[in-house]
């Protein structure tokens, strides 16, 4: 987890950008400007809609990794809106990823995966890249990567080798931000304590072979914003476990809410806005239907820098020391 | 779930093929006469190795599903696999589902995804497909897919109400076969019972309002062939939950121990062979290095057809009526 917290130290930001492009946020013109060179390269008519958002979707996030590089130390991608485009999709989530890292971002491949063992070992490839022979190939580009614990150690297992071997990390999830999180993640254990309580547990256990300079392992924890008080009481419970934070902004969270999230030195923690930053040209009054593709990603970078400085600073404020 | 059902009903076999290939599992002289044509087509050295898998990995499989295809009801394709190779693989994923598909096999897309609601819609596009204007795009192929509880039903909506709209199906995971699954899902609740208990009681509410023709809903579960007790007392338990049953073969899993996790009228459950099936040629003990190309994969058709043939007489045996 070094490289993360160095990134957030060189930025004095503990925030990351969800990456997490939807048709309703990346602006009409942008989709539309797209179209000649779409039709002209697809072949298949059906695939058109898809391919054409898959492209406007990369401008749309170089756009915004571009206007946030030199304030937000990584961003977080969410591969299942580039999933929900089919391959097209999945090859711009990797485009994406690639570009960040070139920005000199960390890059936070939120994929959720979880199998068991042998199967997860392949999902690992995510981090490890495409072992053949004396080539090294990469093909994610991403520095760290959300798994799912439900299946156990075995299946979290080989993405702490794969993170070791290739100086990355993962997050677990432990407490997610949504409503009905709690229908398995607060249900009361028989020998005390909750779900999310024993599965944080493991997840601190998980990391102890691999703590870094700075006190944190390589296997993090996502803890939703909207759970104030649990996410300060895992603080406690997990000393070695860094933090993902989503849940800040459009679902609810708060700077205030997350500061128990954090540790004594203002450590430990990074807290992720998705919507807040990148959709936040919606919402500056300045849109117009007439505006150029051009002017209108004008815009969606201005106001996505802007939102990305305002949550640094009520980060700064309420958290960061 | 219907759709899957009768198609077990016309090969009287309830036996579901994995297509999970390694670089193990797919003979070196197929990888290897793919090199020109790769090498021809791939401009960067370093994607090589993976391009040239991800190629075989299309090959082999559809040397396995022509070899099975009037045998088996269904394939299982474990994404995982080839996502190990990058987006190159996912290609791969999407043809072979579109290819079994067209050989008239259910496709079930064993993907394990699971997040929060409005990323959850998101990955529901595997089974929605891409909802643009007056074009319908499909861009995955699946029939089905796996999902992950830790989120809650907020996480399992968006699926179920794609599935319910596509005539499709989702299969959650309820009791994984891993030997660590016992980690959570066999934790005591403070309100009696296990974790996975508590879990098949929100599947099976979680399909309440899709039971189809057969008394099976849309929403299935993951039930491991490795704990065959607990599979029949789930059967009991959750009465309008079709079950995926992994585990047969190389993980342990028996036809005796997984007869309880069929119904009364010998439906009610589909069980999935990967390694034992498309790995079957190199127990065959016909495999020889001098072979060529064309000859390892007609070794690799006829053991995997065999093999096929072997677990569905077993199921008929033992578990199907």
């Amino acid at each position: 987890m070094d490289r993360l917290i160095e990134a957030i130290e060189n930025a004095q930001n503990p925030s990351v950008v969800g990456l997490d492009p939807t048709p309703a946020l990346v602006p009409p013109q942008v989709v539309a400007s797209f179209a000649d060179e779409v039709s002209d390269s697809v072949e298949d008519p059906a695939e058109i809609p898809a391919a054409q958002l898959a492209v406007a979707y990369f401008e749309f996030n170089r756009t915004i990794i571009d206007a946030v590089a030199d304030i937000v130390p990584a961003v977080k991608p969410q591969i299942a809106m580039y999933e929900a485009l089919g391959p097209a999709g999945v090859d711009v989530y990797t485009m994406t990823c690639e570009y960040a890292a070139q920005q000199g971002l960390y890059v936070l491949g939120d994929i959720k995966r979880g199998d068991i063992g042998s199967t997860a070992a392949a999902y690992a490839g995510h981090l490890s890249g495409v072992a053949s022979g004396d080539t090294s190939f990469d093909p994610w580009h991403e520095d760290a990567v959300t798994v799912n614990p439900y299946l156990g150690t075995d299946g979290i297992t080989p993405f702490v080798d794969a993170a070791t071997a290739a100086d990355k990390d993962i997050f677990v999830l432990v407490r997610t931000s949504n409503p009905s999180s709690k229908e398995l993640q607060e249900l009361d254990l028989a020998d005390g304590g909750k779900l999310y309580e024993h599965v944080a547990d493991l997840v601190e256990s998980w990391g102890s072979a691999t703590i870094g300079e700075h006190g944190y392992s390589r296997v993090g924890a996502v803890v939703g914003a909207t759970h104030p008080e649990e996410g300060a009481a895992l603080r406690k419970r997990m000393p070695h476990t860094f933090f993902l934070v989503p849940g800040y902004g459009a679902q609810g969270g708060t700077a205030a809410g997350v500061a128990g999230m954090f540790d004594a030195d203002g450590s430990g923690a990074i807290v992720n806005s998705s919507r807040g930053i990148i959709g936040a040209w919606k919402k500056s009054g300045e849109y117009r239907d007439s505006m150029t593709a051009d002017e209108a990603l004008s815009l969606v970078a201005s106001a996505a820098r802007s939102a990305a400085q305002d949550m640094r600073d009520d980060l700064r404020i309420n958290v960061y020391r």
